[in-house]
């Protein structure tokens, strides 16, 4: 591993580009009404479908993207020719079968892949969004993303699935749409944000903010980009993905091409030079104002409150089958946040199986190659398609 | 609780200023002879003291403070006028009774609460040396203490005691001087830093290098300060002093100064705003440049390494007693580093006592009120006196 310094390269990203997908436009009869009060138009969402849709429209499966992910889940990014983020979990003969299911993937409103967010172009005077941007909720998501369902004339889904930010996003279907969902996995996630959370996402918003390049969310305006407090902010964030044991096999105390350290500020341990790599290969495929919009919206996520305070309100009587997943080594979304979901489904009286994986890989496990969780949703999603009549 | 943006004030604090307390200069034929291959020289440490030093020379505590501790262990700090850090357990009638022990503080090297450090006056060229003073290590801090005890006609301490960083410097007393040190106490401490902890350091060295302020470390020469990073850097730290559960119980997902959420970037949660506060006041206090240098001290500190690998090694045939603590909700220093502590000193035939204390207050429990700790450590050291003959 060679040493990277903290120095992010040339701009690569060009943020707010069309994307290499589809989009849907909503113009300005169809808004998205959002939980901040605006009603956003126009507007569009940009997304990604593999496999085929079966004559009776019944096949189909949602895919939710985490914090930073995007549309591009089972085919190759187009910025960083990297393989699509979960093609571990979604592809031909993978638990989410391409060859048997119409898999849907949507850039979530906020982001920067090609929906509609803060680094989008406001109609209302030409310029870059940037604060003037509403902020986003996971329930604003949801609501983009039944929008695009209905344009492409999909009523119900199969499977809605996710992790993460994108399992907050499973439970919103499941609560939003119940009738829409037959059957939700929610992974690695929680029904609320905790305490700790908020408090990491908001110093990744804080190192983001204390860039001077941010010029108050302005900086594309401005023609500059706060690199440097994104790529601080990725690496404070990269670390709560991983856990310490993963750490320690992975990066132990080892030094950096050389036995002793070097009495310097320079990358000495390879934990450094790695987490420095994680910063700068972030800035250049993201945005920093949709950094902070999204994680705004992770903080926000607090399903029981949406109901009255009692998670269980939010599920009452619900169809969806549910296999809600966690990590053991996931301090993000330790289990007993999916214990909480588990419990509320139990009191709604919902179908719900549940799997703790064991796993030293932390929260970034949903991402890996876990044989566990595939073999769990191999055989929750051939129940669901047995009963669905797939 | 006010809502406190991230904008730090003026600077109160006057970054290598003479400070309310004794000062031991070293001149040119008395440097300071560090890890990294430097004699430092003229060098100076800035200590307290607290009770009386009885006519056998027996009675000696030395304290250790912490990453952002300083040598006003038990007297108020003149810079905020808080309390001492560690009142709860030194001072009249504490576990560390300053009516019975004559205890000395000092400001470890690296530092700048008076003893010379980066934001020191460079001799050869009349600046601030910024990156130019050498990296400190745990055992520099070690030899300069051992230099100042030296200094005070002080051959053998009672006991060393400290936790975190402190801890460290206990557990290298014990290993540099194992003759001058009758009993040790470390505290919420590792014999090495873990790769996650160095990950963390990082992320905050890298906040405050990310500051254009900081200007390579001669921002005192340029006159800035690098306040944004150094709070971005202190906010993140800060998480790890603390643990989930104490952050749910003291914050949970209240909102500040109202119901609901602003749908904005101010601190709508409390959690956030305490955060801000965090970072605010610690930049008031602190040099930058010296946070970089400590946590570096930290980062390297590794005494198996320093013994051939094997951490037993470090403690062969010592007559010290030691009482080793942790916390059950430390995740910063969690109790297996403690239990490795205690495996070598049995490996090694030392005498050791192992306290681990229930508690949910994170690593920042051994600063805090927690009766079981000064419980137990009121048993070790009185049980010490009495072998001592105190």
């Amino acid at each position: 591993m060679a040493i990277t310094a903290l120095r992010p390269g040339p701009d690569t990203a060009s943020q707010a580009v069309e994307p290499a997908s589809p989009v849907a436009h909503f113009g300005a009869d169809e808004p998205l009404m959002m939980d901040a009060g605006v009603a956003l138009a126009p507007w569009q969402v940009a997304y990604q479908t593999t496999g085929t849709l079966n004559a009776e429209r019944t096949n189909a499966v949602l895919v939710c993207h985490a914090l930073t992910g995007d549309q591009h889940v089972a085919h190759p990014h187009p910025v960083t020719a990297k393989p699509g983020w979960w093609e571990t979990m979604v592809g031909p003969g993978k638990p989410v079968d391409t060859d048997r299911y119409f898999v849907i993937c949507a850039n979530v409103v906020g982001s920067c892949m090609g929906t509609t967010g803060p680094a989008s172009i406001n109609p209302a005077n030409g310029h870059p969004y940037g604060l003037d941007f509403p902020l986003v909720t996971i329930r604003d998501m949801v609501r983009g993303q039944a929008m695009l369902l209905d344009r492409l004339g999909i009523r119900d889904l199969f499977l809605c699935i996710g992790g993460s930010m994108g399992g907050m996003q499973v439970l919103q279907w499941a609560a939003s749409y119940p009738d829409r969902v037959f059957a939700a996995m929610p992974i690695a996630t929680g029904a609320r944000h905790s305490a700790q959370n908020i408090a990491f996402h908001e110093v990744g918003r804080q190192a983001v903010m204390a860039d001077p390049a941010w010029h108050g969310g302005r900086y594309l305006d401005v023609g500059t980009r706060p690199a440097k407090g994104l790529a601080v902010a990725r690496m404070g964030a990269h670390i709560t993905y991983l856990s310490e044991p993963a750490l320690h096999r992975k990066f132990g105390r080892r030094f950096q091409d050389r036995d002793a350290p070097t009495f310097s500020f320079d990358a000495d341990f390879q934990i450094e030079s790695y987490l420095r790599h994680q910063g700068i290969s972030f800035v250049e495929r993201f945005d920093a104002n949709a950094y902070l919009y999204l994680t705004r919206a992770m903080d926000y996520f607090d399903l029981a409150a949406d109901h009255g305070g009692v998670l269980a309100n939010a599920f009452r009587g619900t169809p969806t089958r549910f296999c809600v997943m966690s990590f053991t080594s996931d301090w993000l979304f330790p289990t007993p946040d999916s214990r909480a979901i588990v419990h509320a489904l139990n009191a709604a009286a919902a179908r719900v199986a549940f799997v703790e994986v064991e796993s030293d890989k932390g929260h970034d496990a949903f991402l890996l190659d876990e044989p566990a969780m595939f073999a769990a949703a191999r055989g929750f999603i051939a129940a669901a398609a047995r009963e669905r009549g797939l």
